[in-house]
């Protein structure tokens, strides 16, 4: 397929993950100082140890590819490929001894997501989404391709979002969407928007995203025939908002965008 | 200590909580039917397969015991001990392939729990409390005793309830929690009171909950020094309104009950 992600680019993402999740286990549920940033998110050692470990070997294995990353900024940010990096996502998970965080992993190529892994460690789960390549799915019973599932319509699905603070100042957006769904399931960062890859969930609804926590989604959902953009339809690359949908079935999207637009 | 839980019954509260694990795992992330009992909760196969199990278990190691299942009933509920059971706690999180449901088990003498296993078998984690020994956590790493952590008060703390939804008619007052804390977080099912009991978390307020739901939680919070307790701040039992706090150090606790008392 043209414009397939090419192999070692794969290759090198699936050991970026092993290496995240490797560090990160080692801090998960263990004693450490939480600092505060500027917009309160806890941040961890574990985050800065990791984040350097990938930035190291994406320089390593190649070393024109451009770099984003949540904890040390941006390296040769113009390039045509660019790994972009969430080393930890779900801090307030990582630090309540949930293992539903996760670690993403994005490959840009021209501002556009051609690669994603979601990887969930303390889970043993793993979603790789590659331009070209259908999504795969691995857990402790092995690996296979996944997909999403047909839905309808909001009215038969099931809904999920991090938390209704998502939607303070848009309380009555929220309760339709409440209204409008089938089951309403609130929690869990990037391993829902892997739920809905592997046809367990229809819609996520998000927003204040970050470039770090989108952008590996994307690959992994259209990959498994799902569909991915921001509230307005658009899609998702380094300049959108951090307003995000993900369904399983282009109809729940369709839905889902109208009633966003209203 | 004078009224310590029997050693033989904490010995079969963890078997029964190996089989309750095994035969959810055997259905979890597979296709099966999912059926709406009257409260529209989903139910499977799964649940009534494992509670069947336990059943069995108990009658042959204490037939004179007493057995509550969420699917099958009442057996000998007047006996001096009864067994409690929710064999999947979480039905909503597992059949949306998310590891965050449970296996409890509870025993209760002359209506108090004396013994509680909240096992979480996709994670890997279990908490077991019983009178009279100090709480128990086991993870992939090892086994310990677990405790809760100090907190001065809710500003210090991390809240964490299901869904916004079990706040639904008291908007306000979900609001004054949310104000008060330091993070407020959602989703868990019985995850959230482990998380409690092995000091990640400080309170948690739910409502709406089955006797299956809260009795095994109540031995594994208050054996790691915590405290769980209804609404008005009553001991929990078969007969309490299913609206529980639970918290690790008790002037969170006074303060949410303040709160709810308003």
């Amino acid at each position: 397929m043209p414009g397939a992600c090419p192999r070692p680019f794969i290759d090198l993402a699936e050991r970026l993950a092993d290496a995240a999740g490797r560090v990160s286990l080692e801090y998960f549920r263990r004693p450490l100082a939480v600092e505060s940033k500027q917009d309160t998110s806890p941040v961890t050692i574990a985050d800065r140890t990791a984040e350097q470990a990938l930035r190291e070997m994406v320089a390593k294995a190649f070393p024109d590819h451009g770099i984003v990353g949540e904890e040390f900024g941006a390296e040769r940010a113009d390039a045509e490929y660019v790994w972009v990096f969430d080393p930890i996502d779900g801090t307030k998970a990582f630090i309540t001894g949930n293992p539903q965080f996760g670690n993403l992993i994005a490959l840009m190529r021209d501002n556009r997501p051609i690669l994603g892994v979601i990887n969930i460690p303390a889970q043993g789960d793993r979603w790789l989404g590659a331009l070209g390549h259908p999504t795969t799915f691995r857990d402790a019973r092995g690996s296979h391709v996944c997909q999403v599932r047909p839905c309808a319509g909001m009215a038969e699905g099931i809904f999920r979002t991090i938390s209704p603070q998502l939607f303070k100042g848009r309380e009555a957006l929220h309760q339709a969407i409440q209204d409008r769904v089938r089951l309403a399931l609130y929690g869990g960062d990037c391993f829902s928007y892997g739920q809905v890859a592997s046809g367990w969930l229809d819609l996520v609804i998000e927003a204040g995203l970050g470039v770090y926590d989108y952008l590996a989604l994307v690959p992994v959902v259209e990959g498994a025939g799902g569909v991915m953009s921001d509230w307005q339809g658009r899609p998702l690359d380094l300049r959108s908002d951090g307003r995000v949908v993900a369904a399983g079935d282009r109809r729940v999207q369709a839905e889902a965008l109208a009633l966003l637009a209203e």
